[in-house]
């Protein structure tokens, strides 16, 4: 009998991945693809679509593909569209979801990035058995899924989840949105490197940091340097959780999860940065609210996770059909 | 035919309220009656057994009661308890949902005030139709309920929606909790007399407010006060709305409502207290969320506002069971 899975696709700004995923989150074939950001769409498409073919022919089970689910930056889950991604120069409405489907001729979900990694945690993750909670992704920014009785919160027009422009500090960093302070301009990758260089400005330790430029210096390296005990590094992380955790008190306080979940590159910080995270969230919720709600970093490791959270999009969706 | 109804009962820090309520949101008979809240609650529940009686007497129609909804402060949804309400001083958690099941064999749902209110604009005020929307409730304190995708957000333990903790200033004024500056300190109706205290003390502006004192200065002088054009009132109004609008911005950010509804006594300032909002609420979006969340003031007024959503509570979770 035919294994049923569904086909996950995860659009990044540089590479796009896909795979062919069982019901209990295994990944049983996939593949990796440049996203041709800058390319007519058509492009992507059409590679899109002999890679589909390619992992088909090459895996060894025979299976039923039942649907499509696509994670993307800026992705619309109620217009189908990927929606002015700065990244993705297709244009500012891609109705990818429904080019999918026509030429799949399959059922397609879309949603964006975060909230596919949400669902991800739920079907397969450290959100099982967990009816609400939130996922934030460090990554090049900083974005969260929120997940509330079981179902991922979009609110009216899609847009729920932008913790990421949540405002820490209203005199603070610059943003591309031209807003200062916003949460992912100190809590993601690029933020971690801002953090990094504002403290060697101001401190007087040595640090193997001192010999990297604003181009080379990345939160991966900061990363290893905490680990090694750089105090430059160290401090670094100790100031990633304080700003995470002061950020996260506004959203307990409005969706009470039972569980946070961080995903992503600079969670390899471990302790260094949950530590932290838990001290300044704990110091900021009113007492009858701390300690009530848990903060994990995701179990999700490897590089199919979020092929993994695009092909659990179309799993729920077809769950809830059921229902 | 016996009309349906629900039993909305609405319990506050002095007096309480109860109704009989039909589904179209018509109150058919209601009463008040003090709290007693600092007796034992049996005299609570003997003297609310007597007003429940007092009102099926003196109804004209004939009705049937299919249920009872509870709106009280710090009630928690999933326990049914009172939990630590600061003006009830009936013990730390009072199991008022199954008492009261108990003595009158109806079903009995309770759930904090602010959750009540926003279920009864979702059945009979301005939330009608939309699936999306959040309610403030302006009172001594700062409460919300918020809806997503037509139910109400509880969280995991029934805590979310506290609004009125989430902080605007760090430094700023103090609360009860121990917290600074949190949201309720500056928009409620004891946080507008403190505004216009922090106004008379540093601006020279005459105003007829500085021959109250503290305990005589309520907002609703100062929105009487404002409306009459004195520049201390109008600009605690302009504050007022300041810090609503900037606090508003994490709220459309993590949970994207359609529309953001105000309730309660200072709402009486209409647009004094409405285009402040509005101007700060916007500027601290980004641009690409801008203006797509309205805000309104509530269109339900008078006494029995509280009784309906007490009321809508039960309304709302009888036809869940229907679906």
């Amino acid at each position: 009998m035919a294994i049923p899975v569904t086909l996950g696709i995860d659009i990044g700004g540089t590479n796009s991945k896909l795979g062919l995923v069982d019901s209990e989150g295994n990944c049983l074939e996939s593949s990796t693809m440049p996203t041709h950001a800058n390319e007519d769409i058509s492009v992507f498409i059409g590679h899109l679509m002999e890679e589909i073919s390619k992992i088909r022919e090459a895996i060894e089970q025979e299976v039923e593909v039942l649907g499509v689910g696509i994670g993307a930056p800026n992705a619309n889950y109620y217009s189908g569209q990927i929606e002015k991604a700065p990244n993705l120069h297709w244009g500012d409405a891609i109705p990818l979801a429904a080019i999918v489907k026509e030429r799949l001729q399959l059922p397609v979900w879309i949603t964006n990035d975060a909230n596919a990694a949400a669902i991800g945690e739920m079907k397969f993750g450290a959100a099982k058995g967990v009816k609400d909670f939130v996922v934030v992704t460090l990554g090049t920014g900083l974005g969260s899924g929120i997940v509330m009785d079981g179902d991922l919160v979009y609110g009216h027009d899609g847009f729920a989840g932008e913790l990421g422009h949540t405002t820490v500090d209203p005199n603070g960093r610059d943003h591309t949105t031209n807003r200062k302070g916003s949460l992912e301009t100190y809590v993601s990758a690029t933020g971690i490197v801002r953090t990094a260089f504002d403290l060697m400005a101001n401190r007087i330790h040595a640090s193997r940091m001192r010999k990297l430029n604003f181009e080379q210096l990345t939160s991966k390296i900061v990363t290893e340097e905490a680990l090694k005990g750089d105090r430059i590094a160290l401090e670094t992380c100790e100031m990633t959780g304080k700003y995470l955790g002061t950020a996260l008190v506004n959203t307990i306080l409005l969706c009470n999860p039972e569980r946070i979940i961080l995903f992503g590159g600079p969670t390899a910080a471990g302790d260094l940065l949950l530590i932290p995270t838990l001290k300044y969230l704990n110091q900021g919720l009113p007492i009858h609210r701390r300690n009530k709600t848990s903060v994990v970093i995701s179990s999700m490791k490897g590089s199919n996770t979020a092929v993994l959270g695009a092909s659990a999009l179309a799993w729920d969706e077809m769950e809830k059909v059921k229902v």
